[in-house]
């Protein structure tokens, strides 16, 4: 039988909120299987590029990541964030290690091809290099990856956070039996984004089809979604969208997807 | 026998100047045997906290490590340096993973005791975890460490280079024949600080004191020559004195220290 792996994702609002992140990372200690812990960026980065004199670009509504911003972007993810993280798990005896994608080239990422818009140093994942990833679950080590990989030709890229869990997943699922979590700020995907309480407690690829034609689930969630019913589809044993009380408590309400 | 390992140190003048830090690199990934790399700041981290507002503190011209300068130190040392430096590796085919003495523990540390100077958040060394560094050697993996510890209490601390390279030196020694090399921007220790050809070729601590107490060796040289007669008493092979050409030509001109 295969060893359960969790790989969890949190986004940038747990992150911009340091006792819902100091809560969050005390739950995540306390899980006894092997895990991965993946974060995104939050509010920290932007603050930073503007006293710095940065000024994002944004193409069509979509962010371009400049030179500067890749500087930045490293700085605060690959540095800052993932190492306050680190050693805040250290602290609650998680042996965690932090890597970006560049780290023993655990994720190989291509720089976004320029169809009609140039997304600069933004990357596509390519391939997980997972035996890195393997000695240090397998020695009892908690990988912490930041959301910058690298295209092994000395560019290093942003690279999307819900990504890089779902690739993680996937490529993990060929040796232990993977369950991908991303925690957000709400409990679940919503029926109905003014009713907290509305939570989709299951959600079906017809159903999610039906839902983005009513446009009852629509902008960010989609992309999130993708990312979710690719990773069931591709081997990933259980994908979850919860907030962080579903670390602790799996009863906690939340959204469980299903292929 | 005891299998070689380099544990190599490379100063903040390399790192400011981006084609000497390439030819390092270069010279670096080319190296056959086991090795380590350690790398200081440079003066990125001086220029973003410029940046950012934040007022570096003297006391007694002795640089303050402020809660404000570790959040600079942690992004630039840990992050944006340390993931530059491994991106690089990596398109050199070194499989390069940075660290910070956070990441699995690797290096722990305490905050500086108060006496008559408050140094802030600078941490002295406490202890070096092996297990995590053997692993990644043994698994053909170079680990490049930042200049940040952390003490397991939940703090990052600033760490001073050299002596990082030192402890590790010291540490490893006891399952590897260890060479400690610190590249600066000098051919190594100058009996005349005016004459870049004034190399002292080979250095004993007998000689050490003499030249320490004629002030020939002065200011920050005493430091870092103090870590290397330490290292040397407690187990390293060898300890070497050099600028960059070493890595490349052991013939070039270099100071060993001998105790």
């Amino acid at each position: 039988m295969k060893k359960q792996l969790y790989i969890i994702k949190i986004g940038g609002n747990c992150i911009d909120n340091p006792n819902e992140l100091d809560t969050f990372l005390e739950n995540f200690a306390a899980l006894s299987v092997p895990k991965i812990l993946i974060h995104g960026g939050g509010k920290i980065a932007t603050q930073i590029s503007q006293k710095l004199g940065i000024i994002s670009k944004l193409v069509e509504g979509r962010r371009i990541t400049s030179k500067e911003e890749l500087e930045v972007v490293t700085m605060v993810y690959a540095g800052l964030i993932n190492k306050k993280i680190v050693s805040n798990l250290q602290s609650k005896n998680c042996n965690a290690l932090g890597l970006s994608g560049a780290d023993a080239n655990s994720i190989l990422s291509k720089k976004r091809p320029v169809k009609t818009i140039d997304y600069g140093f933004v990357g596509d994942i390519e391939k997980i290099n997972t035996e890195i990833i393997d000695v240090l679950l397998q020695k009892n080590i908690t990988p912490v990856f930041s959301a910058i990989t690298h295209d092994k030709n000395g560019t290093l890229l942003n690279t999307n956070a819900d990504t890089i869990a779902s690739s993680l997943a996937v490529a993990l699922s060929q040796d232990y039996e993977t369950t991908l979590i991303y925690c957000f700020e709400k409990k679940g995907v919503l029926r109905d984004t003014e009713d907290e309480n509305s939570i989709i407690s299951t959600l079906k690829f017809q159903e999610y089809q039906e839902l983005k034609e009513q446009e009852i689930i629509y902008q960010g969630m989609i992309p999130k979604l993708d990312n979710c019913f690719d990773a069931l589809q591709k081997g990933v044993q259980k994908v979850i969208i919860s907030n962080i009380d579903f670390i602790k408590n799996t009863d906690s309400e939340h959204t469980e997807i299903l292929s």
